[in-house]
C-alpha cells in the first residue's frame, strides 16, 4: 500500500485527457498533474530542449513526494523517455509501451499513427510496433497544428474539421485496421476524426491504455493507495482560457495553480 | 556612416516578412537575424517569460556588435519593449510605433488590430494608437493560431482559409478604414484576408511601416551603412521544414544556421 501521489506531466492541457481516464480507472489515487504551458508546444522543439524539460518537470514532481510518474505527453515520450529512464531510479510510463502492450497482437494489421512532427520523425511508434510485431505494416503521418488547436479550445468547429479532413486525406485508402492518437490531445478530435475514416478503423485512446496498465502495475507491485484520492492541477503559465480549456478537455470544473517549474 | 549590421529577431520565421521590407529599402546594410523557432510561439507565453527571452535575443545580438535592433515580433513588441528600452542603450525598434507614425493620421477611422491573446490582451496598439489620435475606434480581435499555422507553412489551403473567414467574421461588418496585421507572419495571409473584407479595408503590413522608418531613422542619425551588405539568418533550433517556410516566406534560397542563445 502506498498512498502517496502519482505524478504526471505534459506539455500543456492535453495530458488532462489521460488524466481522466486513470481517475475512472483509479478513483482512490491521488495526482499532482504539470501542464508546462509556459512551453508548449513541445511538439517543434528539438529532442535535446524536450529532454532538458522533461527532467524540470520530473525533478518538481520528485520533489513533490510522488510515487511514479506518468508522461501524459507524446512527444515528451518519444523524445525523452528512454534517456530520463537512465538517469531516474522512480517509475517513469510514458503513452507508447502501455499501449503496444494492449494493441498490438499476433495478427498482421495495418496500424497508423498520427503524431506531433518530432514524434513522428523520432520513428518511436513504429519501431516498438515492429518489435513486438514486425509484420504489422505501420502508416505514420505528422498532423503538426492539432496539438494547438486543441490548447485553444478549436475541438468541433469548421477549422478543425477541415484541418481533420486534411490530415486524414492521406489515411482514408490505407485499409487501416487500427489508427492510434499519438499525442494526448488529439481524443478531443475523436468524434471528427471518426467522421472521416471508415468504421471498421479502431481509435486507440492512449489515456484508456495508460489507465489499464496503471491499474495492474500498483496491483502487482502493491502500490495501490486506499485512502479517497485529491487531485492537483498546475500550470507554468495561467493565461485566460487555460482554465477553460481544461474544464472543456475534463468536462467539469477545475481548479488550477501556477507553479515555477 | 556605421557599418555595423543591423539586428532583428522573432520568436520564429515569422520576422523575416520584416527583414525582407527592410532589404528592399535598405540592400546596402547588413543584418543578423534570429529566430527563436526554440521557444516558437511566443504568443502562448507571460509577459515576465516573453521579457526574459528578449533579453536572451539582445544580448546575443549585442555581442555580434549591432548598431541597433529590431523586435520582429508583435507579442515580444508589446509585452517587452517597454521594459528592455530601460536596460539597454542600444536603439531599439518594435513594430507598433513606426506603424502608428505613418498610418495613423488626425481623421476619425475605424481600425482593427489582429494579433496573438497576449499583444490584444495587453492592449498595447490600442493604447498607442489612442495615445495619438482620441478619436480613432479600434477593434482588437485576438488571432491566436495564425502564427503556428505560417510557422507550419499552412497559409494558402483550406483550413488557413477557413481559420482566416473565422477569425473575419466579427471584423466584417465593423466598417473599418485599415486593419493592422499585429504579428509578422500574418502578411502570409494577406491575400485571404483581403478576400474577406470589402475592398476598401486598407491592409497594414508593419514590415513596411518599419522599412520607411528605419530609413529615416539611420539618415538622420547619419548611422547608414555604405558598403555592400551582408544577411545571416540564424534559428535556435532548426526542425526539418523551418528552412521550407524560411524560403515561402522570403520567396528565395536562404542559408540558415543554429545557434544557442
Amino acid at each position: 500500500m502506498d498512498t502517496r501521489p502519482i505524478g504526471i506531466f505534459d506539455s500543456g492541457v492535453g495530458g488532462l485527457t489521460v488524466l481522466s481516464e486513470i481517475e475512472k480507472v483509479l478513483p482512490e489515487e491521488s495526482y499532482i498533474y504539470i501542464g508546462d504551458t509556459k512551453r508548449f508546444p513541445y511538439g517543434s522543439k528539438s529532442r535535446e530542449a524536450i529532454i532538458e524539460l522533461a527532467k524540470r518537470n520530473i525533478n518538481y514532481l520528485i520533489k513533490r513526494n510522488v510515487k511514479m510518474i506518468i508522461i501524459a505527453c507524446g512527444t515528451a515520450t518519444s523524445q525523452a523517455l528512454e534517456e530520463v529512464k537512465k538517469i531516474y531510479k522512480i517509475p517513469i510510463i510514458g503513452i507508447i509501451q502501455p499501449t503496444i502492450l494492449n494493441q498490438i497482437q499476433e495478427k498482421k494489421e495495418n496500424i497508423g499513427i498520427i503524431a506531433t512532427r518530432g514524434t513522428i520523425h523520432s520513428h518511436a511508434w513504429k519501431n516498438e510496433i515492429l518489435k513486438k510485431n514486425p509484420n504489422v505494416r505501420v502508416i505514420e503521418k505528422e498532423t503538426p497544428l492539432l496539438a494547438s488547436m486543441a490548447e485553444e479550445g478549436w475541438i468541433d468547429n469548421i477549422v478543425a474539421k477541415e484541418a481533420i479532413r486534411e490530415y486524414m486525406m492521406e489515411l482514408k485508402n490505407k485499409n487501416l485496421d487500427k489508427l492510434i492518437l499519438g499525442c494526448t490531445h488529439y481524443p478531443m478530435f475523436e468524434k471528427l476524426i471518426k467522421e472521416e475514416l471508415s468504421e471498421e478503423v479502431s481509435i486507440i485512446n492512449t489515456g484508456k491504455e495508460i489507465a489499464k496498465y496503471l491499474q495492474n502495475y500498483l496491483k502487482e507491485n502493491n502500490m495501490m493507495s486506499n485512502i479517497k484520492g485529491k487531485e492537483e492541477i498546475n500550470l507554468t503559465d495561467i493565461e485566460c482560457n487555460f482554465l477553460e480549456v481544461a474544464e472543456i478537455f475534463l468536462q467539469r470544473k477545475v481548479k488550477i495553480k501556477q507553479i515555477e517549474i
